[in-house]
């Protein structure tokens, strides 16, 4: 398998921890790239049309696209029921979970092309404060649900260490460790996964 | 069960076709909001932060976002593999397929704002392009596999007769029916389906 990747992307860091949980790292060639809102990127987009991070291409050429549909699929061909519940209710609260943690990366990235990639002059604070409202508000609510940060390793917990990790990376003055003390524990004990750890994004 | 909703959102309606299809629509409240980016709506974001619409709210008080989830949960409460494969590497092709006009989606919303949201003068033209662009290279993807377009009722078909009809209800004369002559066939079969017509967007 290939995975289209590039370092600095939250989505990619989630498939890499997931792959490493799962003992499939070594399965999986990385192809660095590069994406950028408004720049071109032909080769890219032959292969997804949305040029989003990361696609995983698998041995048949079958293109994956989507950073949980790819950890889905990983999950599967590793036994399946690893980092994603198989059934019951647990089944459909941990996908409800990683869709609002899905949803906080995007709010963020807006917010990143909003204040460092959209030329200047061209800003909209009230969709800036919007977006960074909701990343925000999320961070409140798993910060209250503690139990979802202690249980065993699933898709939940990769994703919310991928936001910290992405707020630490492009919004490192937001304090997010004083708002939130139970997300802080969280990311100190996630740091001991090797998974976590090699992971982390690039000096920004 | 209860649907937070909006009749404009095609993401609503991707959920309300599969309902229907499954038979379980009868099941379903639908309770109406109102999202805009940059306004506050803060009943919403007690149920999400996002504000995304839709979200299932079980009976149970379980929260289920985001779309695809919401239709997998329905799939799965009728039975299963109904509109998406149970098993097989065609489970993983049409997950793949959904998540790209989920994309393709979420990039019409975005041109949506950027162009009929945002203040005047602050418009970003290549922010603009480039997301039409990501969109419209996903319509001639699909367009040019009219195998996809015949088979049995799918999340695909579904989530594609969203994006075209979205496209006639925000972007009337960006011309997908003359670029795209198999989607044109495909959504006008679509549309024999009582599920898709009843749901076509409002008037815009």
């Amino acid at each position: 398998m290939k995975l289209i990747f590039s370092p600095s992307s939250p989505f990619v860091r989630k498939v890499r921890i997931a792959a490493i949980e799962l003992g499939l790292i070594d399965r999986i060639e990385f192809l660095p790239t590069t994406v950028a809102p408004g720049q071109p990127n032909d080769d890219y987009a032959r292969i997804t049309p949305l040029k989003k991070l990361p696609a995983l291409i698998l041995d048949n050429g079958d293109v994956i696209l989507d950073s949980y549909v790819i950890a889905e699929y990983l999950d599967e061909l590793a036994g399946g029921g690893k980092l994603i519940p198989a059934s019951g209710p647990t089944r459909w609260q941990v996908k409800a979970d990683h869709s609002l943690l899905q949803g906080m990366l995007d709010s963020m990235l807006l917010c990143r092309y909003e204040k460092a990639v959209r030329p200047q002059g061209l800003q909209w604070q009230a969709w800036l404060d919007d977006h960074w409202n909701r990343a925000w508000q999320g961070m409140a609510r798993f910060n209250g649900q503690p139990e979802k940060l202690s249980r065993p390793l699933d898709i939940v917990q990769i994703a919310l260490v991928c936001v910290l990790g992405y707020a630490d990376f492009r919004f490192a003055d937001c304090g997010w460790r004083k708002a939130y003390p139970n997300l802080d524990a969280f990311h100190e004990r996630m740091l001991t996964r090797q998974s976590v750890k090699i992971s982390l994004p690039p000096a920004a």
